[in-house]
C-alpha cells in the first residue's frame, strides 16, 4: 500500500503527459469517426431540410438562438475559470494552462459521453451534434474545472487529465439520471454542474490530503489578485448567458438571463458588506470579492428560467453573498483543521453550498408553481409536462427536483472518493509537498532579470 | 461647519459600509417586490401572447435583437470601466472592486428609477422589465462610473454608494426630461450619459477638492498601464454595441454600429498623432492612448444612429482625438491650477468635452436631416415624428436636441455640486490626504514576499 | 546605398509619425466622402426596401446574422493579437499600442480597397458598406497584424503604418484574384489571411534582418507571459466566430463554428504533448501554449465550412499542434541561423505552416466533395457552382483551391520583399539594434518607484 500510494515523489511527466495526451486524442479521433456526425442544422443538407419542414428562414437554425450565449459560456470556461485561479503568487501558468488543457480534452469526451445519452440517433446509431451539444460540452467541463479549483497547485497535469476523464463520465451519467430519468429542470446546472463538480473536487481533495503542505506560497501578490479579477468579472458578466444558454427559446432564455442578472447584482452587495464586517478593521478581502460575488449565479442556476420573480432573484443573491463570504471566513479554516480538507480555491463556498441552495430554491419554486402565474401552456412548456410526464403536477415536480439534488451530491461524493484513491497511486507525477503551488515543477519559467532581485522569488 | 466638514479623518468603514449595503439591498428587495414584474417578453405567458399577437417566431422576442449588444455593454461597464481605472500604481483593487460594487448597486436602483419613468404599466401600477431595461440600467450606471473616474482614489466606498444613489436618481430625471419631454434622440447617450456623468463627477470633485493631496502615488507603473489597456480595448471594441444597443431594430442598430466603428478608428490616429506631437521627444503617452482613443465613441453617441454619413463619422473621430488629447496635455493641468479641480482620470477630456461635441453634432445632424436622405418613412421612424410630435420638423428637432444638451449639463453641474456638499460631511469614512490613491485603506492587501524588496511599495 | 539604407539610426518620430497619421486620416476622410455610402441594410431607406422586397422581419437584416460574430472577431483583432504580443518583458506598450494603431488605420483603408473590388455599385460608382464589410476589413487587417508579429520590437510605428498601407493593398488584390477570379472558397482565410500575412511578414523580416541584434531583452518575464495568455485565450475562444463570420447563413455558419471548435480542442492536446516531449525535463513551454494551440484555428480556415467531418477536424488539429510546436522548438532557430530570418513571435509556426496546411486541406476536401455527402443543392450552395461556374465540378475546384494557395504565397513573398526594401530606407525612425524590444524608444514609460530597484530594468 505504501509503495503505490506513498514513497518518494517523482514529478517528471515527460513520458506520462505526452503519452496520455496522444493516446486520448487518438482515441477521440477514432470514436468521433465511428460515432459523431453533423446534425440536421450543421449538415449541408439543411437547405433541403428547410424545404421539407417548411422552415421560413435560416434564422430558425438553432445557431442564431444560441451561438452568442455559447461564446459567452466559452469565455467563462477558458478565461473565467482560468484567470479566477491565477490568484496564487506563483501558479498562474498552471492555473490558466492546465485549465486550458483539461477543458480542451473534456469538451471532446463530453461530446461523446453526453451524445450517447442525449443525442443518439437510433436510426443509424450515430450521435448528431450541433450548437446545443457544444454548450452542453462546455457545461460538462465546467464541473471538472470547479473540481480543479479544490486541488489547484497540488496535483500533476496527468492527474488532472484522469480526473477529467472520470469527471466527464460521471457527469454524463448523473446528468442523464437527473434530467432524463427524473425529468428535472436544471438549465443553469446548480445541481448537475455546480453541486456535482464541487463535491467531486472536495472528495478528491480530501483523499489526496497532504498533512505537511507548505502553505507559504499559497497567498496572492498584488498583481495576481488583479489577474484573478479578470476571471471573476468575465464569469460574473456572462453568467446570465450561462443560465440561459440552453433554456427554452423566447421567454425562457429571456427570463433566465434577467433573473441571473438580478441575483448577481444583489450578491455583490452582501458580499462586500459581510467581507467588511468580518474583518477586524473593516477592510474588504479580495478573496471574497473574487469568489463570493459569483455565488448568486450558481444558486440561480436551477430556478432562473422559472417564474421565481424579480425580488425572489434578489433574495437568492442576498443570501448567497452572506453564506459564501461567511464560508470563506469561517468554514474553510474549520474544514481544514477538523476534516483535513484543504480546498485551495474555496470551491465549497463558491459552488458547493450555493449549488445546494440553488437546488433547494429550484425545488421550492417548482413545487409552488401555479397555472395562474405561468399560464396553462406556459406551465406545461416550463416543466415539459408532456408525453409520459403529462400527469405530473408542480408539487410532485418539486419532489423530483429535490431528488435530483441528492443524486448530484451522491455522484460527487462517492465518485470523487473513488477517483481520489485512483489519483493517490504513486504513478501520476504529482509534486512533493514543498513544491506545491509552484509553476516551476511543470513549466519552463522565465528567469527574472539578474540586475534586479526577483520581485516575488 | 468645521466639525461636520473638516477635522480628523476616520477612514474605517466597518460599520457604515456593511450598513449601507445591507439597508439599501433590503430596500431594493422590498421595492422590487412591490413594483417590478416581468414584461410580456420575459413572462411565461409569452407563448399565449405570441398567439394573440400573431407573432410568427420566438426570434421576434426582443431578447434576440438586443441580448448580444447587452452583453457587450455589460463587459464595458464591469471590465471596461473597471480596468480603465487600474492605471494607478496602487489602486487597482479600488478601481476594479468599487467599480464592481457601485455598478451592481446602481443597476438595481436604475431599474426602479427608470422603470417609474419609462416602463410603468398604468393598468396595474407595476414596472414591467425585460432586456431593454437591463441595457438602460447599465447605461444609467455608466454615468456614475464616469463620475467615479473624476474622484478615483479620493473617496470612500460609502461616498461612492451615496454618489451612485443620487447619480442614478438625477440621471433618471434628466433622461426623462430629455428623451420624453423634449423628445430628443440620444441612442448612445452623448448627452444623457456622458455629458451628465462627466459634469456630475467634475462638480463633485471640485467641491471635494483636497488642496494638500499627496500626488506621488498618482502615477502609473509599467504593468498597471497594461492592465488599463484591457479596459481601454474592451471599451473601444464594444462601443459600437453601446451606441446601437437600444437603437431602432434593423437599419438603426446596423447604422449606429457602423458609424461608431468608423468614428473610433479615426480617433485612434489623431490621438497618436497629437500625443507624439505634444511630447518633447515625440514619444507617445499611454494616458492618451488609454483615454483619448475612446473620445470618438462618446461623441458618436447621439448621431451614430442618424444618417451622419461615413465620412462624417470619420470627421467626428478626427476632431475628438485632437481635442481630447490636447485636453489631457494642456487643459487638465490648467483646471487643477486655476479652478482647483483635480480630475483623476481626466473624465473632462474623455467624457465631458466629447459628450458636448456629440450633443452638438447630433443637433446639427438632426437639424439638417431631409426626406431625400432619410426617405419619407425613414425620417419619421428616425425621429419618431409620430403622435403629438407628428408636426415637428428636423430644424425644430435640432433646436430641441441642443436644449437637451443644456439640460444634461445643468443636471450634471448643479446636481454634482449639491451631492458634493453632502459627500463633504465628515461621516463617510474618506481617507486622509496622505492615504489617497492607496488600496491599503479599504482593502486587505497581500504582503509582498519578504525576501525581496516590494517592487512598488 | 549605404546612405539611404544604413548609417546612424535616428529613432525620433516626432515629425514623421504625426504627419503620417494626419495625412493618411485626412486622405481617408476625402476618399470616404467621395466613395463610401451606406448599403441597403444600413441606410434609413431600409424600411422602404423591406416593403419592396417583401422582407418579413427586421431580423433578416444581415446585422442579426453576423454582428455577434463581428464583435468576436473585433476582440480577436484588438485584444487577441494585441495581448498575444505582450510576452516580451519590456515591449507591452508597443505590442498593444501599435497593434491598436495599425489596426485602426488598416480597417479604414481596407474598407476602401476591398470595397472597390467587392462592393462597388456600378450604378453610381459608390462603395456600399455594411456589417460584412466591417468583418472583411477586420480580416484584412489581421494579415497585417500577423506580419507585425514577425518584426515585433524591431520596427518603428511609421514603418508599421507603411507596412500596413501596402499590406492592405496587396491583400485586397490577392483576395480578389483568389476569391473572385479563381472562385476559391476560403471563409476563414487560411490562405488569403494567414498564409499571405505570414509570408508577407517573414519576407519583410528577412530583408530587415539585423545581424547584431541584442536579444537579451527578447525573453519574457513571469507576468508578461500571463498577459500574453489573455491574447491567446481570446483568439482561441473566438476562432469559431472568425471562421464562421462570413460563411453562408444557416448551416454554413453553424458547421464552420463546430469544425473550428473541434480542431482547436484537438490542437491543444498535441501542443502540450509535444511541448513536454521536446523539453529535457518534460516541462511545458509557455511559448508553445501561447501560440501552437492556435494553429488548429488557422488550419481550419478554409475547410471549416465544408463537410470535412468532425473527426477530420480533430485530425487537422492533431497534426497542427505537432507541427507548430516542433516549428518553435526546431525550425525557428534553424531559420535564424541558416536563413538569417529572425521571426520575433514565430509567425511561421503559427500562421505560415498552418496556413499552408489549411490551404491543402481545403483543396483536398473540395476535390473529394460529393453530392452524396453535401446533397445536390448543398453542394451547389457550398461552392457557389452557379452562373459562369455552374459547370465546375469538385475535382476542378480542388485544383483551383491549390492555385489559390500559390497566389497567396506568391503575393506574400514577393510583396513582402519589395515592401521590405522600402522599409529599409533610413527615413522611418527605427531604433538602433541595442534599443530593439524596448518600449522606451517610442513611449513615455513610467518611472518605477525609487525606493525599490526597478523589477525588470
Amino acid at each position: 500500500m505504501v509503495k503505490i500510494w506513498g514513497g518518494q515523489k517523482n514529478s517528471s511527466v515527460r513520458l506520462s503527459l505526452p503519452m496520455v495526451c496522444f493516446v486520448w486524442e487518438i482515441a477521440m479521433i477514432i470514436l468521433f469517426g465511428v460515432f459523431i456526425r453533423y446534425n440536421e442544422e450543421t449538415d449541408s443538407h439543411w437547405i433541403e431540410t428547410r424545404k421539407e419542414k417548411n422552415i421560413s428562414s435560416d434564422l430558425e437554425n438553432d445557431f442564431y438562438f444560441r451561438y452568442p450565449s455559447f461564446q459567452d459560456v466559452h469565455v467563462m470556461i477558458f478565461v473565467g475559470f482560468g484567470f479566477l485561479m491565477t490568484f496564487l503568487q506563483r501558479y498562474s501558468f498552471g492555473a490558466v494552462g492546465f485549465n486550458f488543457l483539461i477543458a480542451a480534452f473534456g469538451i471532446q469526451w463530453a461530446l461523446l459521453m453526453q451524445g450517447w445519452f442525449h443525442s443518439l440517433d437510433w436510426a443509424d446509431g450515430k450521435i448528431k451534434i450541433g450548437i446545443e451539444n457544444m454548450i452542453n460540452a462546455d457545461f460538462c467541463v465546467a464541473s471538472c474545472l470547479i473540481a480543479y479549483g479544490g486541488v489547484l497547485g497540488k496535483v500533476s497535469p496527468v492527474q488532472l487529465m484522469v480526473m477529467t476523464l472520470f469527471g466527464v463520465t460521471l457527469f454524463a451519467i448523473e446528468e442523464f439520471i437527473i434530467l432524463t430519468v427524473l425529468h428535472v429542470r436544471d438549465a443553469g446546472g446548480s445541481m448537475v454542474i455546480h453541486t456535482f463538480g464541487a463535491y467531486y473536487g472536495l472528495a478528491i481533495a480530501r483523499v489526496l490530503h497532504r498533512p505537511s503542505l507548505d502553505k507559504s506560497k499559497q497567498g496572492s501578490v498584488y498583481h495576481s489578485d488583479v489577474f484573478a479579477m479578470i476571471g471573476t468579472l468575465f464569469l460574473w458578466m456572462f453568467w446570465p448567458s450561462f443560465n440561459s444558454a440552453i433554456a427554452d427559446h423566447g421567454d425562457g432564455q429571456h427570463r433566465a438571463a434577467l433573473n441571473t442578472y438580478l441575483t448577481l447584482a444583489s450578491c455583490v452587495l452582501t458580499t462586500v458588506a459581510v467581507s467588511s464586517l468580518v474583518h477586524g478593521k473593516g477592510k474588504i478581502d479580495m478573496v471574497h470579492i473574487q469568489n463570493a460575488t459569483l455565488a448568486g449565479g450558481v444558486a440561480a442556476g436551477t430556478a432562473a428560467e422559472m417564474m421565481i420573480s424579480t425580488y425572489g432573484s434578489l433574495i437568492v443573491g442576498f443570501i448567497c453573498g452572506i453564506i459564501s463570504t461567511c464560508g470563506f471566513a469561517y468554514l474553510t479554516p474549520l474544514l481544514e483543521s477538523k476534516l483535513r480538507l484543504h480546498d485551495t480555491c474555496g470551491i465549497h463556498n463558491l459552488h458547493g453550498m450555493p449549488g445546494v441552495i440553488g437546488g433547494i430554491v429550484g425545488a421550492v419554486t417548482a413545487a409552488t408553481a401555479t397555472e395562474h402565474v405561468y399560464g396553462h401552456e406556459g406551465l406545461i412548456k416550463m416543466f415539459d409536462f408532456e408525453g409520459e410526464f403529462a400527469d405530473r403536477v408542480p408539487t410532485v415536480q418539486g419532489g423530483y427536483q429535490a431528488a435530483g439534488l441528492c443524486v448530484a451530491l451522491a455522484f460527487g461524493i462517492v465518485g470523487g472518493t473513488v477517483v481520489g484513491f485512483i489519483l493517490k497511486l504513486n504513478i501520476w507525477g504529482d509534486a512533493p509537498d514543498e513544491n506545491c503551488f509552484e509553476d516551476d515543477v511543470y513549466w519552463e519559467v522565465p528567469e527574472e532579470d539578474e540586475e534586479s532581485p526577483p520581485p516575488h522569488a
